[in-house]
């Protein structure tokens, strides 16, 4: 078993008022694959410029990332990302985007990833979405995130995807945005009939919210005490998430709750420190501890007399 | 046992999209008082107008609320506050506040409640809420909520009543002012620091964030399909969570998360329709219900193999 993931490999500069990274490797398919690797082998679809050189690709090698998928261009660069948080960390600024090589991404499965099982199409135009679909040979469960972005300029080829999508994964205003709904029940029932089984409303700070036709399910963020670093923490759920079920061949109702319970914990722990620095280090056990303090977080024993 | 509640009624005109109703009952007392009635008895201090009739106090007394610390200033007008909804229930907008009566408020505990072992502070002057307290001849535990305008206003005062204060209530742009933290797991200690053994943090439609020196729990909002009217939902949650508490005569750890779910589940209650109306006519079944839904929409199996 194993998963792919299609997305953005990047370099980012990353300012917040406890310090600065320069140039270090971000990107929603770097984080989606780190967190992932700790529950399934991943293969990762992506492009890349020649400055992405074997120091960045060993990062993700040694969380046993398979790199067949990544076309390096030659003499292009890789996509660059500056951004700055304020004391809040929900104030984001960006402050330069340079889409370089990844712009004129076409991914290519390489022929021993198509009959995967399980897939996770990062946020890239709905149409490169679909392209990817058209190349997988069986039918896998697909995972798929979006932006507003898309969601504004190709909306009728994000339902298209979106049609083909088992677990659509958007965060708040975005799922408010796509559905035209205010009411975030209402807004995740709106995007069911869209055509995925599952929606994964993302709150940032204030945790996530999953609906099907048969249940909902809500878990916490973790209340974590310093954030450092915020990038990638949507990417890193979505991993944690999609890895956890791709791991188990599970995608029913006890392995989608656990599922949200993970990709919170995998989320927290990329907000402890910059850019993949802490998705590099950690550990399963980690993550299971996690994952239990997240259920004690939540959890009630029934009264005894009302 | 029985619980007292300090605090406002009033009389609120309340436009929504899809609606109006004027000089409804309400106030931070009224919300809290019908809330808690589900629980336990409640006796309310507070003073209202000559406007404020039998069928008004009726609404209090069929939930069994003794208004013996109720007064009626003859000749004044009750307090009134006019607000509006936007389509997005969390965009609120104030037409008018008259605090008429409200103004001299100087709550007396009538003989037969100062022994009480349970006491709301609601979100009154904090100077006021410590002349409460002297009133009080047992040591009773307290709970309190508060808002921006004491904090910016009375600091000094706010925390001179905080050091005598068991559980605050207070929603998470207020705890970050009042802490200067902008993180709310630091703002959550730093409040702590301040006396209360309890800090409640409530984030409306987020849910709400409970913090002790021991443990911390976190409970969703209820995800509400349809919210009417959110006036007085953080005032229902107090009510449901004091009156829950009292109703045991427990803090301890397991009642506090209790609580927490008992407070949800009131408060959204009161979302669902206008004014008090909802909180009218519940039933603790009902009540014990939506618990139950707020247990399930959290829980998770332990995984079995990982």
């Amino acid at each position: 078993m194993s998963i792919v993931v299609v997305g953005s490999v990047a370099f980012d500069t990353i300012e917040t008022p406890e310090g600065r990274v320069e140039r270090a490797i971000g990107g929603s398919a770097t984080y989606f694959s780190m967190a992932a690797s700790y529950f399934v082998p991943v293969k990762l679809v992506a492009v890349a410029g020649e400055d992405f050189g074997d120091e960045h690709k060993s990062i993700l090698r040694e969380r046993g990332v398979d790199l067949d998928g990544l076309t390096i261009v030659e003499g292009g660069k890789t996509f660059f990302w500056e951004g700055r948080y304020g004391k809040d960390p929900n104030e984001r600024l960006t402050v330069a985007t340079e889409l370089n090589v990844f712009e004129g991404f076409q991914p290519v499965l390489p022929q021993q990833y198509r009959d995967t099982d399980w897939i996770f199409l990062g946020n890239i135009d709905p149409v490169i979405q679909s392209q990817v679909l058209d190349q997988a040979s069986g039918r896998p469960h697909v995972g798929c995130d979006t932006m507003n972005f898309w969601i504004e300029r190709k909306s009728d080829e994000l339902r298209d995807v979106l049609r083909r999508v088992d677990i659509l994964f958007i965060n708040d205003e975005e799922a408010k945005q796509l559905s035209g709904e205010f009411n975030l029940v209402q807004a995740g029932q709106a995007l069911l009939e869209m055509g995925p089984e599952v929606i994964v409303i993302k709150k940032g700070e204030h945790g996530a919210f999953l609906i099907t036709e048969e249940f909902r399910f809500v878990s916490p963020a973790y209340p974590l005490r310093d954030v450092v670093d915020p990038t990638g923490a949507g990417d890193s759920f979505a991993g944690g998430f999609m890895g956890y079920l791709a791991g188990t061949s599970r995608m029913d109702q006890p392995h989608l709750r656990r599922a949200m319970l993970y990709g919170t914990a995998t989320a927290s722990f990329t907000c402890e420190r910059y850019s993949v620095e802490r998705l590099q280090e950690l550990t399963r056990d980690a993550i299971a501890d996690r994952f239990d303090e997240l259920v004690g977080i939540t959890s009630v024993e029934r009264d005894q007399n009302g």
